[in-house]
């Protein structure tokens, strides 16, 4: 019979988001489910842009006709899109990124998994804790640690705790480290980072010749204009950074799927014979072989959100979710509650009340306010007294919420 | 500094296709590139079915809407989908394949080589040759052969000729092959595999516990009602078999991306401890964690695939193909040419002049011609000698390109 992949097994038994869907389907049962208010999962709720849709529509009229229609596109996304994200977001914030580094996807959780692809399995990694699930995971299965350890993570990857002892600001490794996953703004705590602490990152992978993936998919929720948006912007990223960015949470594509990955073509890697080798091209060539573009249609609308009426749409998305944190973060820390993040970032992070656990304070918000959030340790072991609630919602569900949690 | 993947330094120079674009952009200096009839790659041309775009037009305008937005989709896809596919594409057929057995994805090419992830490294691969380069490369790229060797394949896999020789039936290997590539009707060469013939292949893998990847993306251009469009028309097949399909090549939807793999809950694979797992888990796995599923629009473009109108749209552009295929294969005829496929196919593989090799006759007809179609050899050692025309162009192309290849 077959052999299958052994490092599966080493899973976990679920996934963070399958377990909470399992116990919303549970309470659901015995409650009105109308009535569930669900600030759990980070996914968007405001329908697309206009110029969005707009541009979406005109392409789709085209693929309707034999002038306009547009078969396989390039692996890489057609090149007037990758100019438009050169331009607006690394270009016009002083970052010297060429179109051609620019990989169009469909999903940032689709290439910050596959790019393990293209790596040796011998780097050492460490990522923060808490965590995006999918950074740990995705190196479970493809054979980068070994077995669960007794403290709740993964046998052979570091973990850099991000809590309330430092400020939610991950310290820097002491030793060498091949791979680092950063994601700022944070998810799950809505922490950020600023410029002089990133370039301290950027010179320890410089120093250590380490390479940093930095996932900043959540970068347009930024208000506090000193913060970085891309890691590019610190001198001597395009040596040591991949990055990863997303159209899924600015203008709401989560059911669109696009996204982008930037690979510098000055970015190198190291063969078993010490030979350099550019990662541009081994990426470029996985692409080449195992994807194949990203729908036209889809890429028509990405391009529009860099239109003027596009970015307009696109501030105003912002601004709804940012009002909501706003709300959320107000009324929590007027119950008491100790409340990070919120403020640059569509999550709140927020401290559960002593003797409580994460997923203790997950049912009893179910239960007492039919209100669904994310347990903090579901992101990683320094994530046990803490809870996630996303800002993703309408803004009568979001003031619902508040209010019945203020009331139990 | 970051090790990379070994196994991509293995890697050939070229992949075919970018072989030929380059080849063909220098030519495009010499000539008016307006004149260049491409005949190469097997991308479609016709315009996307009204019923697709009407749906997609529908789900779009949804998507403008707070009522009717959809952010993340299951990474499966729809349920409403995949019951589609279930009864029309299996159960009308007398197969028994349920709608969670399937998972809709987007594409082919990402699908059959993805797969490789939930599979052990040391399973021994069989590939028929000449064959569709992204079965070999994803394995060479996963560590799952050797070095190139000297006869032009890699080490390490095993190549099941299709030629005149063998009538271009593959033939049973002798010995026991883990898992085995089948593509029926077949790329490149069009040929076709009998219910008869393919239930060998499937006793074969049930007597062996082999795996057979059954790639059916060609399987709307079967005209003869007694070959099968699905190896699960052959008893047996679910407890051995993955299938890989497609709406690329039926409903055109080579730019918008939608296509699925069926994994019966049936198929187990082996632990190291030789414990029996249902492969269907791992995928499941996969997915949940490294993919976030199709675009809603997209779906629903797929879906109406499967209306009354939708039926008859494509199989309206099938017929185009077709006719096109016929008019390819009769006229090479007339001209002399040995030409095989184009019956059940849209590819017809034509058998080059003596004393040429399969480029040799490429770089012939892009020179005298100004058409360009793909050399045998690419696919493949024993496609050396061969030639594939795609009938994906417009009647008006394919006339053209016949009356050009006659004076020459």
């Amino acid at each position: 019979m077959v052999q299958v992949n052994e490092n599966y097994l080493k899973l976990k038994a679920g996934y963070l988001f399958p377990e909470i869907s399992k116990r919303v389907k549970l309470h659901s049962q015995k409650v009105n489910s109308s009535d569930l208010i669900k600030l759990g999962i980070g996914d968007v709720t405001e329908p697309l842009p206009k110029a969005c849709i707009d541009a979406m529509n005109n392409a789709l009229l085209e693929m309707g006709t034999n002038e306009g229609f547009k078969g396989y596109g390039p692996e890489q996304g057609y090149q007037w899109l990758r100019e438009k994200i050169a331009k607006n977001d690394y270009l016009d914030r002083g970052c010297q990124i060429l179109p051609e580094e620019i990989f169009v996807s469909d999903g940032s959780k689709c290439d910050s998994s596959n790019i393990l692809d293209i790596l040796g399995e011998d780097n050492s990694i460490a990522v923060t804790d808490p965590v995006y699930p999918v950074y740990v995971d995705s190196n479970v299965m493809s054979g980068r640690t070994g077995k669960p350890s007794s403290e709740g993570g993964y046998e052979g990857l570091t973990y850099i705790p991000i809590n309330e002892d430092n400020n939610f600001k991950p310290k820097i490794p002491t030793r060498k480290v091949d791979i680092l996953y950063l994601c700022f703004p944070n998810n799950p705590t809505g922490a950020v980072i600023s410029k002089v602490e990133l370039k301290r990152w950027v010179d320890y992978a410089n120093n250590n010749n380490s390479l940093i993936f930095f996932d900043a998919a959540y970068e347009a929720f930024i208000q506090d204009e000193s913060l970085p948006h891309s890691i590019y912007e610190i001198e001597g990223a395009k040596n040591c950074a991949i990055e990863f960015r997303s159209f899924s949470k600015n203008a709401g594509f989560t059911g669109v799927r696009c996204a982008f990955t930037v690979i510098p073509k000055t970015l190198q890697g190291l063969t078993l014979d010490n030979e350099e080798i550019d990662l541009w091209s081994l990426w470029n060539r996985r692409q080449s072989t195992k994807f194949n573009g990203v729908n036209y249609i889809v890429q028509r609308g990405a391009e529009a959100v860099y239109s003027p009426q596009g970015k307009i749409q696109v501030k105003n998305l912002i601004d709804f979710y940012m009002n909501n944190a706003d709300i959320m973060r107000c009324e929590l820390q007027k119950l008491g509650f100790k409340v990070f993040g919120g403020l640059n970032a569509p999550y709140v992070w927020i401290k559960v009340p002593d003797g409580m656990s994460s997923w203790d304070f997950f049912d009893y918000l179910l239960e007492k306010a039919n209100v669904v959030g994310t347990p903090g340790s579901g992101f990683g072991m320094a994530g046990e007294g803490y809870f996630r609630l996303s800002a993703f919602n309408s803004l009568l569900n979001v003031r619902n919420a508040m209010n019945r949690i203020s009331t139990i």
